[in-house]
C-alpha cells in the first residue's frame, strides 16, 4: 500500500468529502455491503460530517464494521414491505443498516404523498439510521413536508424514573424554502446525545446540571457519574419525554417493531446491538397552495425570524437547520475536519481491509455546496 | 332573578360541569352565536375546566363577550372550505370563534383519513382555539393517531431575539390506548403560559429564571419585568423555537392565513384581535396493523413507563394527558373548584344577559367520567 506510508495524521486532518465518501463506500462493499447500500451509507454519513453533525459521521464507521462482524449488523438483508396501501407501507429491515432501509422508507413515502397527498411508512427491525435530518431533507429537495423519527436503545427512564424505556428518539422535520435554505429541524428528544458527556469527562470538566441525572434521578454536574451510572434529561423536562413518547409510538408501536423495555439497551457502540424503529411521513404542498407561493412565505418567515433585534450577548439568530447548513459550505470549502482518532481509525480500516488510503483535501469542490 | 339573589361566592365555588356547560352556551346564544357553536365553545372550555387546564377554561368566557362586541370575534361567520382534495382541506374561518373551525376541520381530518390513510386539513382566519389537546383527543376516541397545532397573537421572540414573531405555538398528538388512558400530548412550546407570572406577581414571589427573559432578553426572575417588558423562554431553548417554527410553517404558512409579524399581537385578552392559523392531522392506524394490537401495545408502552422505578423525590410517574385524566375524575367526583374571580364574572355575565344562575354541584354525574 503505497498510499498509505506517507500518511501523516495531524490534530486536524482536512478531508475531502467526495474521497471520504468513496473511502468509506469501499470499506463498506469489502464488508460484503451490497454497492448500493453502501453507497446510501457512506453518502449520509458525509452528509452528517458536512454538516458538522460529527457524531453521526464517519466516526460510527469502525462500529459498523464491528457490527457486521459480529453478526449484529445483517449485510446482506432481505428488506421487505410487509404490508402497502396506496398512502402507507410497513417495512421489515432484517437487521440491516438504517441507512438504505429508512431511505427506501422516505423515498415511497414521497412518490405516495405525490400520488394521493398524505403518505406515512413505517420501518422496524432496522440497525442504526444516522442523523434523521438526512431523510426529511429529501422531502424538502422535492418540493415536500418531510418528517422522520425513530426510537432506539433503551436507555433513558421517563420523566421521574430511573428505569431506562425509552432511546434519546430523535425527530426531524423539514420545509423548503425558495432563496433560503429550507428548514430543517433535527433534534434528539434529551437535552444533549452522549458524546458531549464523554468529551466534558476526558477534559476534567464539570456539566451544566440540565444535561444528566445521576444514579438516583438527581440532576448531577459530574460527566463520570452520568456516564457510568447516570441518565440523560428530556429537552423541557416533561414536554421532551411528551415527545419522545410520540416517537415510540409512531415509530416503535405503529411499525410492529420492538419499544419501550424490548429494545435492547446498548452500553458499547460497536459491541451492543442497535435495533431501531422509524417513521416517515410526508405532505404534498401543492395540495394546499402552489409550491412557489409557500415558499416565498417560508422565506418570508425566515427572513422575519433572522432580523430580530438580538438578545443581550447574542451575535446572531439561526433558525432550524441553519448552523448545518453554514457548517456545510464552510467544510465544502474549507475540507472536514476529521479529528486525529478518527482518522486514525480509518487508516487502520484501510490497512486491515488493504484499501488505497488517500483523503487529502487539496481545494472546494464544485457544485452541491449550498444544500 | 330569584336564582341569583341567593349566591354565595366562595374562594373556591365547586360547580357542575353539566350546569356550567348550559350556562356558558346560554351566554353565547345570548351573544348571537348559533346554537351549534355556541354547544361546540361551552364543550371545549368546560373540558379544560374538568381536565385542569383552567387556563384555557370558562375563565375565558366574559374576554370572549368582550370580542364579540367589539367585533372581534364574528359570532355569525361563513366558515368555507377554500380547497379541498381527498386527503386535504383549506379553510377560511371568517374570524369565527376558533373552536367550531378546529372542531370541523379535525372532523374532516378523521373522515378523510378513515378514506385514504391519511389526511391533513388547515383552518385559517379563526380565533383562539382553545385547549388544542381536544382535537388530538376526538381522533383517540375513533381509533385514531390525531395531531394538531396553531399558530396566534405575535409575542414570543426567535430563540436568541427579542423581536416578537412566533405566538406561544401549542401542539399536541394523542394516541387511543385499550385499557389505559390514551396517550395526550398537549404543550405550548415557550416553557409556561403567561398566567404563571401573573400569579407569581400578585403574591410577590419570583419566578424560575427559566420562564422568561427581560426586556434585554436576558433570563430573569421577575414577574413584573416579565409581564411589562419581557419574553417568554422557549421549552428546551432552540429546540422548543424549532417546534414552534414547526408550528407556524404547518399552521400559518401553509394554510393560507397570517404568520410571523403579520399576526397581530395581543396584550390584553378580549381586547385585543387574536388571529390563529392551525394545522389537523390523522393516520389511520388500521392501515399498519389491527387496531386492537396497536392499544395493546400502547397499553403495554404506559404500564412501562408507569412503573419506572422513581426518582429521588418523584412521587409518582406521568405519561402524557395522565395528570389532566386524573383531575377529571377527581373534578367529575367533587366539582370544578372555580376561583372567586371567575365564579364572579359568570355572575355578572348572568346579570348583564338576564340568564339563570345556578352552577351549584350536588354530586358525581353519571357516565363519562373516564375519558
Amino acid at each position: 500500500m503505497a498510499q498509505q506510508r506517507g500518511v501523516k495524521v495531524a490534530e486536524v486532518n482536512p478531508t475531502d468529502s467526495g474521497k471520504l465518501r468513496a473511502f468509506v463506500r469501499d470499506v463498506l462493499t469489502a464488508m460484503n455491503v451490497p454497492r448500493q447500500d453502501a453507497e446510501t451509507v457512506s453518502e449520509i454519513l458525509v452528509e452528517a460530517d458536512l454538516r458538522g453533525v460529527d457524531s453521526h459521521g464517519v466516526t460510527r464507521l469502525g462500529g459498523y464494521v464491528q457490527m457486521i462482524r459480529s453478526g449484529i449488523i445483517n449485510p446482506r438483508p432481505k428488506i421487505q414491505v410487509v404490508k402497502e396501501t396506496p398512502s402507507t407501507a410497513v417495512i421489515d429491515g432484517d437487521k440491516a443498516f438504517g441507512m438504505p432501509v429508512a431511505k427506501r422508507a422516505m423515498e415511497m413515502t414521497l412518490d405516495k404523498a405525490k400520488q394521493v397527498g398524505l403518505a406515512g411508512v413505517t420501518a422496524r427491525n432496522m440497525s442504526h439510521t444516522g442523523m434523521v435530518g438526512f431523510y426529511t431533507m429529501m422531502a424538502a429537495s422535492r418540493g415536500m413536508v418531510g418528517m422522520a423519527m425513530n426510537n432506539g436503545p433503551t436507555i433513558v427512564p421517563p420523566f421521574g424514573g430511573i428505569t431506562p424505556n425509552l432511546s434519546t428518539n430523535p425527530m426531524s422535520v423539514a420545509f423548503p424554502a425558495g432563496k433560503e435554505e429550507p428548514i430543517v429541524l433535527d433534534m434528539a428528544t434529551t437535552v444533549v446525545a452522549g458524546g458531549k458527556f464523554r468529551l466534558a469527562a476526558k477534559k476534567g470538566l464539570p456539566i451544566p446540571k440540565e444535561w444528566a441525572l445521576d444514579r438516583s434521578g438527581v440532576p448531577t454536574d459530574d460527566p463520570n457519574e452520568a456516564i457510568e451510572h447516570g441518565f440523560f434529561q428530556w429537552a423541557g423536562g416533561y414536554k421532551g419525554f411528551g415527545l419522545a413518547t410520540m416517537v415510540e409510538v409512531l415509530g416503535g408501536v405503529l411499525s410492529g417493531g420492538l419499544f419501550g423495555q424490548e429494545v435492547p439497551p446498548m452500553i458499547h457502540f460497536g459491541k451492543d446491538p442497535i435495533t431501531s424503529s422509524g417513521f416517515y411521513l410526508a405532505i404534498d404542498i401543492e395540495r394546499f397552495m402552489p409550491l412557489a407561493e409557500f415558499q416565498g412565505r417560508v422565506d418570508t418567515l425566515v427572513r422575519q425570524l433572522l432580523s430580530s433585534k438580538l438578545a443581550k450577548g447574542v451575535e446572531r439568530i439561526y433558525v432550524a437547520g441553519g448552523p448545518e447548513f453554514e457548517r456545510k459550505r464552510q467544510r465544502t470549502r474549507e475540507g472536514i475536519p476529521l479529528s486525529a482518532p478518527v482518522y486514525e481509525e480509518l487508516l487502520r480500516l484501510s490497512r486491515e481491509l488493504e484499501l488505497p488510503f488517500d483523503l487529502a483535501f487539496s481545494g472546494p469542490r464544485a457544485g452541491g455546496s449550498r444544500h
